[in-house]
Formats: structure tokens, C-alpha cells, sequence
């Protein structure tokens, strides 16, 4: 056997690596986690269902892979250079429809499938909550945020905030009224998005 | 027929509207609202189907009539003196393992049965929310949280935190790390236990 005789099945093994990824995704968006099966992933992707298992040993795998292969393993960290423009970015996730089914079919796996919500806020949450701290960070020093604010806690209510936001508010929300939420919750905490507003409420 | 003649079949009736509620809220813990069917709640209770759908025309009423069972329809309004009080009984509820599941099930729910999660927004929110309300404008108004507070925006804030708690934290953590976790949130957005020490950060 030389590589020349196994080449011609590479990209079709690549295709099928990708219809099952994106079906999986697919799924997990429209019917969540637990519903979700390989038997069906395999339908819809028209691959058998021993052809999804030579590659992902269970459907928590398969998942956790989706979500890698849809948002890159390690998803690339966001040059973010202020809290406005971490505002607009998170704004422009958190206002979109599909993200937004996406988000809540992640916390509604947590009880059946915790591997899955785990490994999404790693995928997530590691690199990213710590660019975000550097910018809360650098916003503290420069006065758009209190001296004594505490960075872990107001990532978990920044983050909790967006939680409540996607079980209460409509997913027709535009991405300038999510940036408006947010900025109401930055500013409870104290932030001034110019430092000589200090003094106003 | 006179009321006598009835009346045997009453507290079996009584019984059996019991065992179907309960058991729809052991389910919607155990399984998830999308998982549970009213087979499985009547398999479960010992009745026949037929017995559940006389009482609940589909499952979302049941689960939702399940709710109120359990939390009281209304819910009754608890009497919150201050603050520091809000945070305890919060805690309670917050710390309680069996109250994470239900409220991460619900949570759950929002994208297949949303009116359950409506439900028991309805159920918690409304009377509740404004006892909350009150509670942050009379600690405003005595100086525990900022003259400029958006009591709104606060309640949007520590609900958000609590779905952030649940997602994260281990559901063995204990009440009093549950109060401090909160009391940490609520120091952010500038509430001071003893207004005297407001100068300290």
C-alpha cells in the first residue's frame, strides 16, 4: 500500500467528518443534548452509524467535537481592546438567534451531560474570561471602572447577566438593545464609559 | 345522586391528583421537562392515562399544575425585612440541592415547553420580584445600596447570578457559601451591610 492508494479516500472520509459535525451541531440546536442520538446524526449526515462510532466513542465526544470544529480548538482569543468593544462583540453573539439556542441547549445539557457544558465554558471560557479580565483590569486602572471592583465576580455576573437575558428577553432583541442591557449592568458595578462622568448616576 | 354518594370516591381522587403531581415533579427533576411524558408520570403514580389526561389536557399543563403544587398557587409572598434577610433565604433555596435541579430543569425547558419556564416565572416573579423591589428601594433609600441604584437592572443582575451559581458551582456547596457568593455580587453594585462603612471599598 502506498499513500497514493489510500488519497482518493481521504477527502470523502474529510466530507463525512464534516456532515457529522455539523449534524451534530444541527441537532443539538433544535432538539438539545439529551434528545439527540447518533443513530440520528448519522441519518441525517447519510453516514452509518458505525462510521460516526469509529470516530467519536459516545454522543458527549461527538458533541464536544461539533462545538470544537464549529467555534476552532483553541477558538481563536478576540483582540479586544476596551470594554465597549467587549460590550459589541458580546452583544453580537448574545443577539443572535442561533447563538442564543445554542447557549441555552448548553445549559439546559447540564444535568444529563455536564462533560458538555464543561467542556464548552473550557473551549469558552479559559483564554477568553482572561482577555476579558485584562480589559476589566486595564478599564480599572483607567478609572472607567471602580478601584475596588473584584475581576472574578464581575465576570460571573457579566456572565450570569447574559444568562438572564436569554431566558427573559425575546430572541428578536437587536444587538444594539443587548449592548444597552449590558451597559445597564456595567454601569450598576460602577463602570463610566468616560471617566470624568464619574460623578453622574 | 347526593352529595353522599360521591363523596367515597373523593379523597381517592384527592389521592390520586397527589401521586400524579408529585411524581410530574420527581420526573421533571429526574429527567427534564422534554424527556418526561404523562405515560411515564401515570406508569409511575399507578394510574391510567386516561386518569392523567381527565385532570391535564397535555404535559405542559401538568408539569406547570405540578409546580404550583408543590410552590403554592400563589406562592405565598415571604415577609423580607431587609437585605441581609433576602440574601439568607435566597441561600436556602439557592443552596438546597434538589431546588438547583428543578431550577436548572426549568431553565432547561425554555427552548421545548417555554411555557414552563413562563409558568413558573409567573409563579416566582411577579409578587415575589416586587417584595425584591421593595426590599432594594427601602436599603437604597436607607443608604445601604447606591442613591443611583436601577432596581431593575439589580434584579435582572442577581437572578442572572444565581443561573451563573448553578451553572458553576458544585451543588454541595452550603448556604453560608451561597450567602457570600451573593453578598460578594451585591458588594459590586455598591451594597454596604452598615451604610457607615461606605467609604470602604
Amino acid at each position: 500500500m502506498t499513500s497514493e492508494d489510500r488519497a482518493p479516500g481521504r477527502p470523502r472520509s474529510r466530507e463525512a467528518d464534516a456532515a457529522i459535525l455539523e449534524t451534530a451541531l444541527e441537532l443539538l440546536i433544535e432538539s438539545g443534548a439529551t434528545a439527540t442520538s447518533i443513530e440520528q446524526v448519522a441519518r441525517r449526515a447519510g453516514v452509518t452509524r458505525a462510521t460516526v462510532y469509529r470516530r467519536f466513542p459516545d454522543k458527549t465526544r461527538l458533541l464536544i467535537a461539533a462545538l470544537e470544529a464549529a467555534y476552532g480548538d483553541p477558538p481563536p482569543i478576540p483582540e479586544i481592546a476596551d470594554v465597549e468593544q467587549l460590550v459589541k462583540s458580546w452583544a453580537t453573539v448574545v443577539a443572535d438567534p442561533r447563538q442564543r439556542r445554542l447557549l441555552r441547549r448548553v445549559y439546559g445539557a447540564i444535568e444529563d451531560l455536564p462533560e458538555l457544558a464543561k467542556a464548552y465554558q473550557d473551549l469558552f471560557g479559559k483564554d477568553r474570561d482572561q482577555a476579558r479580565r485584562d480589559v476589566f483590569a486595564r478599564a480599572r486602572d483607567s478609572g472607567h471602572l471602580p478601584a475596588g471592583v473584584d475581576l472574578e465576580v464581575l465576570l460571573d455576573l457579566l456572565t450570569g447577566a447574559i444568562w438572564q437575558h436569554l431566558a427573559t428577553r425575546p430572541d428578536t432583541c437587536t444587538p444594539a438593545e443587548t449592548e444597552d442591557f449590558l451597559r445597564d449592568v456595567l454601569r450598576q458595578v460602577g463602570y463610566r464609559p468616560r471617566p470624568e462622568e464619574g460623578t453622574a448616576p
